[in-house]
C-alpha cells in the first residue's frame, strides 16, 4: 500500500492528513535532488505514489516555487520533467582532459548555474592544471555571485583508471602526467573543497541518467571515443567500480590477434583500430598533411568515401566489443561519446551492425545504441553529479 | 562509531546492555542466515561490530546451540568458520540438466541435509522431468523426516537463459525441450511451493559466495564450461540479471572472425572451439571411436600429448574470452565450474595464459581463476541459497 492510499477521509484527521502529505514532498523533493529532472511518471514509479497524488504534489510545489516543470524527452517521448529548484547548495564538476579543464557549477536538482573552459597545452604538468582550475572556480563563482559557503563539494574527472587502492592514475594511462599522483590531497589543498574523483568514462556514464537523456535506465554502457576508449557502467542504478575501480576497458578488447602493438602492451586491442589518433593518422596519411578531427567529420558528412570506410571499419570493430559487453550484461541502452559525437548516424550505423553481428541475436535486437547529447560537457556535468547525487559519490 | 562502541560502563545501564547484546546476536545470525558459512573477521566487517564483541557473541551462541563453528579456508587460509543452525525451516534446491534432476534440501544456514539425482535420456520432455523431480522431493522429505510446511520454497536452476520479460527459456538454448514453457505454473503445480528460477550458471556464481569458498567476493564471475559455455555474475554481492535476465553469454564471444557457424547464428563463438562437445569430436575424430569426459580427463592427467594439445587451445580461447570481462568487470575471483573441474590446473593454467595475454596488465596480475569446488552438487545447491538468502530470491 502506498502511503497516499492511506489519505482515505474516514481514517485519518486533517492534522495527520497534511503531516503525510508533507512527506510525500519530502520525498519527491529527495528524488528531485539526486536524479535531476524527472517526468511524473518516473516519480510515480519510484515513490511508489499515485500519479494523482504526484500531479497534485508537484503543483503546490510549482506554486511555492520549489520545483519547476519544462517540456522534456524521456526514451525519445516528448513528457513534462519536473526538476528542483534550490538556490543555495551548489556544487563544482572539474574535468581535466588531455589538453583542456571544464569547471561546472550546478545547484541542486541538476541547473547549470555556469561554466568555463580552457585550452591546455598536451602534455602539461598536473599540478599547472589543478592550479588554473582553481583559479577559474573562483572567477567563475564571482560572477555567478557564488559564496565559496554554498559549495557542497568538487566532483573531479580523470581521463584515465585509477587504481582505488590507491587512489592514483594507473601506468599506461593516456594522461601520463597524472600517473602517481595523490590528486586528493593536491585537489583538496588547491579548492579548499571536499573532493569526488572518478574517471572521465564513469562521469559520462553518470552524466548519461542524471543530466542526459536515460534517467531512467538502471543498466546503462557510456563508450567514450577519443584518443583512448573506455567505457563507464551504470549496473542496477549506480556507478559500478568492481574490486580494483578500474572497469570498462573496453579499448583493450583484443579484436586483430596478429594486430598492432598497443600503448597498454598487449597487441590488436581496440584501441590500435578505433581511436581518434587511428581515424586521424590514416586519412593524414592519404593526405600527406595532418588534418584535425573537426575535418574528418565534415569530410564524412559531404560524403568522402576514404573517411566512411575508415569509420566503417571503426564502427565494426567498435560494434564487435560492444557485442561482448551486450553478451555479458544485457544494458538497456549503449550510448556513445567522445569527439565523434556529432557523427551521429554515420558512425551508429556501422558500430549497430557490428553489434548485431556479433551479439546473440536477442540482445543485438534489444540494445539500443545512441549518441551522446552532453557534448564536451558530458564528464565535468557527470563530476557535478557525483557531488548531487547522495549515496552515489565515493568520498576519498 | 559501531553500536558496539556504545556499551561504555558510564553511559548505558545494564538493561540497555542487554538489549544491545540481543540486537548484535540478531544481526549476526541475521548475517549467517543470508551468507552461510562466515569468519570472525567477515562477520565484523559485515556488521560493523568489533572481533572481541563478535567472539563473545559467538561464544554465547556456540553455547546455546544457535551457532556451530567448524574449521574452514578463506581465500585459501585457514580460518574458523562460523554457520547457523536453524532446525525448522528447509529450502529446496532442483537443478534440471540436459541429462539429469538433482535434488537438494538444505537447512537454513546453508547445510545439506540430503540430496537425491536421477539421470534422464538427452531430449526428454520438460514435463517429464518435472514429473521425476517432484517425486524425487516426496521421498527425499520422507527419508529425512522433513514434512512439506517446513520447506520455504524451491530454488529451481533451468539450464539455458531465460528472458525475464516472459519468464521463458529463450529459442537457441541448450535445451530446447524447455523454450516456450510455462515453468513457474508448471512447477509451483507439481511440487505446491512457491519457485525461484534461475539459470544454472547464476545459481553456480550463487553457489560460490554462499556454499563456496568465496562468501567474501563482492564480484565474482562463474563460468560454467558444458555442451554450453555460459557465466553468472555476483557483482556488488547480488546475482546481476540485466536489462532483459540474459547475461553472461561469454560462449557467443567472437573468438575466430571466420571460425565455425554456432548454434546461435554467428560464428567463430568461444562454444565453437571450447565446448566439451568439441573437445569429445576432437578426440573421437583421432581415435576413430567415441569418448566420453572422463576419458578425456584421465588423457590429460596421464600427459596425452593431443589431449593437452586440445586444453591448451581451449583455454587460450577461455582466457581470451574472460580477459574481456575482466577488463570491462575488474572482479575479484573466476570461478571455472562444469564437468572439466577435475582437471584443476590443467586446464587453469592454459586459462590464465590465456587472460594474461589479453587482458591489460594490472587487471591480469590481480584477477585471480579458480576451478569450483562444488562438484556437480554447485547448481542445486546455488538453487537453494535462491531460497535461503533474503533479498537475493527473485520470486515470479
Amino acid at each position: 500500500m502506498g502511503p497516499d492510499q492511506r489519505s482515505s477521509p474516514t481514517a485519518i484527521n486533517p492534522g495527520s492528513q497534511s503531516a503525510l502529505r508533507e512527506l510525500n514532498e519530502e520525498r519527491i523533493l529527495a528524488m528531485l535532488r539526486s536524479h535531476g529532472t524527472l517526468t511524473q511518471a518516473a516519480l510515480a514509479r519510484s515513490t511508489g505514489l499515485s500519479t494523482a497524488t504526484i500531479s497534485n504534489i508537484v503543483k503546490s510545489l510549482v506554486a511555492t516555487q520549489r520545483v519547476e516543470t519544462a517540456p522534456t524527452t524521456s526514451s525519445g517521448r516528448r513528457a513534462m520533467g519536473v526538476s528542483i529548484i534550490d538556490a543555495a547548495d551548489v556544487a563544482v564538476g572539474i574535468d581535466f582532459g588531455r589538453s583542456h579543464v571544464r569547471v561546472v557549477l550546478a545547484r541542486a536538482g541538476f541547473h547549470l548555474l555556469g561554466e568555463d573552459h580552457t585550452a591546455l597545452p598536451v602534455g602539461h604538468r598536473a599540478e599547472e592544471s589543478i592550479s588554473i582550475a582553481a583559479s577559474m572556480l573562483k572567477k567563475l563563482c564571482a560572477n555567478l555571485g557564488v559564496d565559496h559557503t554554498q559549495l557542497l563539494g568538487a566532483g573531479i574527472g580523470i581521463p584515465g583508471p585509477i587504481d582505488h587502492r590507491t587512489m592514483t592514475v594507473i601506468r599506461g594511462a593516456i594522461l601520463p602526467e597524472w600517473v602517481g599522483i595523490n590528486i586528493e590531497s593536491q585537489l583538496q589543498a588547491a579548492l579548499s573543497l571536499p573532493v569526488f574523483i572518478d574517471n572521465d568514462a564513469n562521469l559520462g556514464a553518470l552524466a548519461q541518467v542524471t543530466w542526459g537523456e536515460h534517467q531512467e535506465s538502471s543498466n546503462l554502457c557510456f563508450l567514450k571515443i577519443g584518443s583512448g576508449i573506455g567505457a563507464g557502467l551504470v549496473l542496477n542504478g549506480s556507478l559500478y567500480y568492481g574490486s580494483l575501480g578500474i572497469t570498462g576497458e573496453i579499448g583493450h578488447s583484443t579484436i586483430f590477434n596478429q594486430g598492432l602493438i598497443c600503448r597498454c602492451g598487449n597487441r590488436g586491442c581496440l584501441e590500435t583500430v578505433a581511436s581518434t589518433g587511428v581515424i586521424i593518422d590514416l586519412l593524414s596519411q592519404s593526405e600527406g598533411t595532418p588534418i584535425g578531427i573537426e575535418a574528418v567529420i565534415e569530410r564524412a558528412q559531404s560524403g568522402d568515401s576514404a573517411t566512411l570506410r575508415i569509420l566503417g571499419d571503426v564502427g565494426a570493430a567498435v560494434g564487435h566489443a560492444l557485442a561482448n559487453v551486450s553478451n555479458l550484461l544485457s544494458p538497456e541502452v549503449i550510448v556513445i561519446g567522445g569527439p565523434l559525437a556529432p557523427l551521429g548516424e554515420l558512425l551508429l550505423e556501422p558500430i549497430r551492425r557490428g553489434l548485431f553481428r556479433h551479439a546473440i541475436p536477442i540482445i543485438g535486437e534489444n540494445t539500443v545504441v545512441r549518441m551522446a547529447a552532453l557534448g564536451d560537457r558530458a564528464e565535468a556535468l557527470g563530476a557535478s553529479a557525483l557531488v548531487l547525487r547522495q549515496g552515489q559519490p565515493r568520498q576519498i
